[in-house]
């Protein structure tokens, strides 16, 4: 077990209280199962680590691409925290749940005149400016509307918590943002400073996913304080407001060590008001975007096995009604996880499998020689820490029905997705 | 341009006869175009190719997972070919287009209990048998139905024709089907045969994906008409239908060398009528299940600009208004692709880019280091070869909504997938 959320009863799992196979029988499956006291949980604990170091200077921005429907817009909306948004879809469904304008930020390396045009008219608290072409064209839209947009940029450190390409971020090969040691991202705040409908508030910046050190954003907090000072000291543009992105890992295996948020915030914080007073700056408003580290490890994703197919000297496949387009993680990353069969939870998990997805594709892996109970077709399957980036990411490839959510709190079960149906799947064919 | 029906007038793209400038104008991008009379033709020339080589005793298949929609059923049942299917929801579909039920072959390595009861009640033609508790649970399904089910089971013919993992499916280390060199293959064939619902009717391989040689294909028949041979020597099974798969390559790039079916089927089965000949062996019924091969080549994406970013000494990103939402091989596979600006058609290609999608993931490319002309925000980017596997493995990331699909035939065009709205992303949300 990863979390201890996570308990065994009767042979059974249990998460959140709830028995998985009872969700399973009573749900159905594939069956994303979500942990809604540990999402609240979570949301406080990361209130309560900027608070501790920045009091009401500064606010948790949940990012929502992570998980993203009308259920979680409402329990962040009532846990208090912000949103970033990275499209007119995500801003949306969160419009949809009254989700407080002030405290949306809206990011995104592409967004288009309707989406910013949406964003203006909802009044979205921050738009975190990505490039030039955007800046021009939020500036035209806003004078249009005789509005000034509050704009944070982003800024690329130039600081790698990362040597994995995909979730590499914050150096300057990056399609996101502008870079600070080439000069551009000087050049830019200069020009934004000036534009009529551009009001700079603030600077962004993301340095990476799955980070479990403190080091990387420590350098991130440097380089970018150093920027806030050259802005004010040179071109006397007064910013007021450090974003520091999320990318704050989670426990995906037994080998991963993520940090507390208290932890984490504790020492980046205070890092942060060392560094401002030596340089003389205000400690600017601080803001973070955890989006995974809220939501991942609430999850777990229910299967029922369809075959298990053991190759002699080669391999052991375990067949799931589910596969990629439920969790295209390992297809796209070789990401790692951990299972269990949750019908056979105290077993010993003696047996080393391929879990493999039901996909006409070869690629349709969950994970290749992943530790399991002895297994057999009917078995319900559980796969832990898939709360973010599954259903986000899920697709209807080999037209699949996408799978249904149920939060769980209190042992209690509800649906807060329903699952799609075969007339969903066809809704939009002519 | 890589195809003929590619055509360059007055600077712009036109696709099939119509002017793709003006297409992304009417119906908004990003935008998935395929030549209907491209793809007729296509199917035309594999069902031309398999009559030559063995008259009536052959059948085309396409396989649907490479683009399915109703539109699409529509099209291969006007045309004649037959269809594979690999799940309850492509099914489903092609039950709302009447499409005949003897000429649909129900494939994947995990049906669902609910997925074969529906197979079973439209009356499927084949079930093509992953495993063996697929076969016992058809075996269940059709005794308690009072049918006998007609299968062809997946062989794994040991032939490698690839080294890219995520597309080597025909060799002993796969999720798909059941061995031959191990005798796994022949076991199951006898335990099949004894089987009171089940009909042995055929084998089925499939030995990999963008294959551009016919070698591999001839190494499948040997292996597969030996099988065959010793099933009727050593079981007394008499197999009358051999299914060759798909895997026939297309060109997403000028380095890609497509054999045409008429020369790729001539010479295979001629080998097929020699090795028969050879064994002693009837000449089965053969079918081949082409799908990105009918689809791919037909399917332009278009896009719009939305920011150009060069990075000196490093790189130029390019952004447009989809990505890995609408095409996600890159992200998965590094799948390269072709791109050009449709509003600057004629001009020369003389910068090297990258280009990025709108979703906030640094892997959200749509490819490396392409040529392609000089481009601004608001030009027409069109990316080539996109008609397989696109649509089909589309999904919300970032709540994105999928794009449109238009059919362009004789220069006009028609939706035939609207594009999804906000509301459509929200409908499944409680």
């Amino acid at each position: 077990m990863l979390y201890p959320n996570q308990t065994i009863k009767d042979n059974c799992l249990y998460i959140g209280g709830a028995n998985t196979v009872e969700l399973a029988k009573e749900y159905g499956t594939p069956l994303y199962v979500m942990d809604e006291d540990m999402i609240r949980e979570t949301c406080r604990e990361f209130k309560r680590a900027i608070y501790d170091g920045v009091g009401e200077n500064g606010l948790v921005l949940y990012a929502s691409k992570a998980f993203s429907c009308r259920a979680m817009y409402r329990l962040v909306r009532e846990e208090g925290l912000g949103i970033d948004v990275v499209s007119g879809g995500e801003l949306y469904t969160a419009m949809k749940e009254n989700f407080p304008p002030e405290k949306i930020y809206f990011h995104g390396n592409n967004k288009t005149a309707d989406e910013i045009e949406l964003a203006l008219s909802y009044g979205v608290g921050r738009f975190a400016v990505d490039n030039k072409e955007e800046l021009f064209l939020l500036n035209e839209l806003s004078v249009k509307r005789g509005v000034r947009a509050k704009i944070s940029f982003r800024i690329k450190p130039g600081i790698d918590a990362h040597t994995f390409d995909a979730v590499m971020t914050g150096q300057i090969d990056s399609k996101f943002g502008v870079a600070l040691e080439n000069g551009e991202a000087f050049e830019i705040m200069k020009t934004a400073a000036a534009l009529p409908g551009i009001e700079v508030v603030g600077v962004h910046c993301h340095i990476g996913s799955q980070i479990f050190t403190t080091e990387p954003f420590f350098g991130a907090v440097d380089v970018m304080v150093d920027f806030i000072a050259r802005l004010r000291r040179e071109l006397s543009i007064d910013i007021r407001e450090l974003n520091l992105g999320g990318g704050y890992g989670i426990k995906y295996t037994e080998e991963d060590k993520p940090i507390a948020p208290a932890e984490m915030f504790s020492k980046v914080l205070s890092h942060l008001k060392e560094k401002c007073e030596k340089t003389g700056e205000p400690v600017p408003r601080v803001l973070i975007e955890p989006g995974r580290s809220i939501v991942a490890a609430a999850g777990v994703t229910l299967y029922t096995v369809g075959s298990v197919k053991t190759i002699k000297d080669v391999r052991t496949y375990v067949s799931v009604d589910g596969g990629m387009t439920d969790n295209p993680r390992y297809a796209l990353y070789e990401s790692r996880y951990t299972a269990t069969v949750a019908n056979r939870a105290s077993e010993p998990q003696s047996e080393t499998i391929t879990l493999a997805g039901r996909c006409c594709e070869s690629g349709d892996l969950i994970g290749k020689d992943m530790p399991l109970q002895k297994t057999k077709a009917g078995d319900i399957l559980a796969v832990f820490s898939t709360g973010a980036y599954n259903y986000s990411m899920a697709s209807n490839y080999n037209r699949v029905p996408r799978a249904a959510t149920v939060f769980v709190s209190g042992g209690k079960s509800r649906e807060v997705i329903r699952r799609e149906s075969y007339e969903d799947i066809i809704r939009n064919d002519l």
